[in-house]
């Protein structure tokens, strides 16, 4: 976390002034960096792997979005008010809070006022009387226009999917199954955001809907290329099971080929990520966790340092989506199976990503402290994923090294990330190069000068190799392309 | 505009519902395409060609931020209102449609209400007597939390970068000049948005704040690599003077060399977009013009079917932005400049692009009715912008030659944008792929199941040449390289 401030990953928003509010956060330098090439990666090993369509909707969208979503009814959180200061408090944090016991979030209000009333809980602020508990929607309202159009930032970017996605197959001449893909920022007015990057009110997603013929689940096309992927499944929340898709299939864990296929799609990604895939887990959501829509529910946890952490939700939501946004706007948003002529109203299945988190995970499963190299701290990334793949450092600031250390950074910069250091001690200069990730750091040296030869060393085996300068370009090429 | 709906590039938000508000358009697969790699270009051409740093605010802020930049006093448009039927009209634009007459928008209220009443102007719906007119601020409000904190949706990319160039510059260990660039969205509540991409309510910006000691505008280290650059001036919106930056410079069309070096980087970026630069210029704003904030301001435009465009507005802010966040937040935001080790609140020139008018401008002048060749249509986009960059088609559907096809197409889906096409006759296809701009269509035929080679079709030339399979891979590559 403080490296991640210090050196410019990431920072709170605002942050000059007194009123800035709470869970919102920027990326800086290093952050963009890291997480361009992270929706890089997103886009190479899910989106045109799988030939899904990506576009890229608005994130202010009209209220009838929304009244058919069910999140104007159903999107919100129980809170309490003090009678007499007005402090409001999030009512399952609160009871938590002042009486240590867990409730679950969508207890009715009658029986979150019972609590309050037996535990004698008062306002933790002044002591005052605490009101009658009641609903805080979390979407943010907007007004448009002069004449104040009701309308909302969007708290999940699938919504302009399915609005959009009779248009997209139609323009497009869709398959089924047709994976239709997002990214963008989403907004949820969060009562008690979190620190850092875990509850954020304004945040990036990633989001894939699958969109699919129900009656054809266990016929896809593609299905044989993924069936050896190793999947860890828990249905209880505490043990792991490990098994291929295929065995995950046929053992009953996995409901059918379509969700193992993009299941085992979505552990491939990851596993390219640097995360350590042994520290994962599928975890198979009961009736009582999930959301109003899904059927059928997995989440893709992480275990880390703040516990296991939610980073993509995968939902079966059926027709929920499309039937409702087609009933109330009195649109038929059927379309023609192209396999079989039929018309359908498609299922859905969705990977639900959280960039943010993504990135939070991915650096601390990098984080390294090196015991036997003084205590060096170092990010191991993956060279296509580190926000500067190499730093140019001339040895010494003198005897024509700095010019000719320029010469080759200008070769360098328009085609890769790299970052010019001439202050400092070389040693010192490798230690700041580790700590953001650099994976590959040139030294220009007098030998350069003779016979136009580099040393190149690598950040994790901290080993050193002579390389001519005319073949740098191809070296740094190369490493970007193993996985 | 017809064509970029019906292939996908962009159509209107919400299109499904009555209540669909205007101004929000969304980007299809095409136009994701297209726009991702528009970004791509900027930042390889402009932000790593400079070194410029990155990064990625929130769009949500907090009043004291607008308060600082002065968009809750300035930000507004003069409105009048129905007092029969309450339609709201913009003043400037009601009045030109009324009267033919033009009326600047920083005409004062009292001297709109005396207009009106001259002309004695009324509603143009229910012809109700008209209300005085008064000022719609043009920011978003949204309330944060339980307790409603106010906050807005930024208009404007910048502001984060102010906010926050403290600690970029610090962190980062930064130069001056230091460019911070960001791209993200930006939202103003129009009061009357155009059709298509020109007036959003919501949009993309590319900004570049460039942050300068004023004492040293023409000590600039990269200078003389693009002195020669071309630019095309105009200081009465008339005529154009071609000149090379060094020109422009002596003959004090130019204020200082670092005006001058970024106005030329500028073009030199927009002149691998595939816009017809002679159809381009700098225009050189008067003091009527100018935003509130600018002593010295360019508009880069280029002519449209909709007359002259604004693509970016280039402003020499000084430091009314440091100062003002300076004040308002009580923090002092002065740096160390590194050459001479003196103290200052650095200067600020901008870049403020915007994306979506360049999309457009882009599209319109690569689109192209061949009269020698049936009128076929097509988009001669650059092969590194084209959404799709080759297209992979079997001849016939028969004798194993989808099947061959399907196979190069796996080969090449991840690292290029292919598109597979089996469907109606060879020219109806290869007409499809030009309309949305595929630099390459790779035919497979009876031949290519003997000696494993294919005819590779350019699009602008329509010639064809036979190219192993084995060699396709570098033969897409080159192309995106040439520029």
């Amino acid at each position: 976390m403080k490296l991640a401030i210090e050196r410019g990953f990431y920072f709170p928003s605002c942050e000059i002034y007194g009123d800035a509010p709470a869970g919102f956060w920027e990326y800086g330098p290093m952050g963009v960096s890291l997480k361009n090439k992270f929706v890089a990666l997103w886009r190479r090993e899910l989106v045109k792997r799988d030939g899904m369509l990506e576009i890229d909707g608005s994130q202010i969208m009209s209220k009838s979005v929304f009244l058919a979503s069910g999140h104007i009814r159903n999107f919100s959180d129980p809170i309490i008010k003090c009678t007499k200061c007005g402090s409001t408090f999030r009512v399952d944090k609160f009871i938590s809070d002042q009486t240590g016991k867990n409730i679950p979030e969508l207890l009715p209000d009658n029986e979150i006022d019972s609590i309050i009333e037996e535990n004698k809980l008062k306002c933790s602020r002044c002591n005052g009387i605490l009101g009658k508990s009641s609903r805080f929607n979390m979407m943010f309202r907007v007004d448009i226009g002069p004449s104040f159009e009701e309308a909302y930032l969007r708290p999940e970017t699938c919504q302009s999917i399915f609005v959009d996605f009779q248009r997209i197959f139609k323009t497009m001449r869709g398959r089924l199954p047709l994976g239709i893909a997002q990214i963008g920022k989403s907004f949820r007015n969060e009562i008690a955001p979190r620190q850092s990057l875990l509850r954020l009110r304004e945040f990036y997603q990633a989001e894939v809907e699958i969109f699919c013929n129900p009656s054809k689940l266990d016929s896809l096309p593609f299905f044989d290329e993924l069936s050896n992927t190793t999947l860890r499944i828990s249905t209880d929340g505490l043990s792991v099971e490990e098994v291929t898709t295929n065995e995950g299939l046929k053992g009953g864990l996995l409901p059918n080929k379509l969700v193992a296929y993009y299941l085992s799609i979505l552990a491939d990604f990851y596993s390219k990520t640097g995360i350590d895939m042994k520290r994962t887990r599928f975890r198979k959501l009961g009736e009582n966790e999930r959301a109003f829509y899904a059927s059928i529910a997995f989440d893709f946890e992480v275990e880390t340092s703040v516990g296991w952490l939610e980073l993509v939700a995968c939902n079966y939501r059926s027709d929920y989506d499309l039937r409702g946004h087609s009933t109330v706007s009195k649109q038929n948003l059927e379309v023609i199976d192209p396999s079989d002529q039929s018309k359908i109203l498609p299922h859905v299945f969705e990977l639900s990503m959280g960039i943010d988190r993504s990135i939070y995970a991915i650096l601390e499963h990098s984080f390294y402290e090196d015991s036997e190299h003084d205590d060096r701290v170092v990010l191991r990334l993956k060279p296509y994923l580190a926000p500067v793949l190499v730093g140019i450092l001339p040895l010494v600031n003198r005897n024509g090294l700095s010019e000719k250390s320029q010469i080759i950074h200008s070769e360098l910069k328009r085609e890769f990330d790299t970052y010019y250091d001439d202050s400092g001690s070389i040693g010192r200069r490798y230690r700041r190069l580790e700590q953001i990730g650099v994976p590959f750091a040139i030294t220009v040296d007098k030998i350069t000068l003779q016979d136009d030869s580099v040393t190149v060393r690598q950040r994790d085996t901290m080993q050193q190799e002579r390389i001519k300068v005319s073949g740098l370009k191809e070296y740094l090429r190369r490493s970007l392309q193993s996985s």
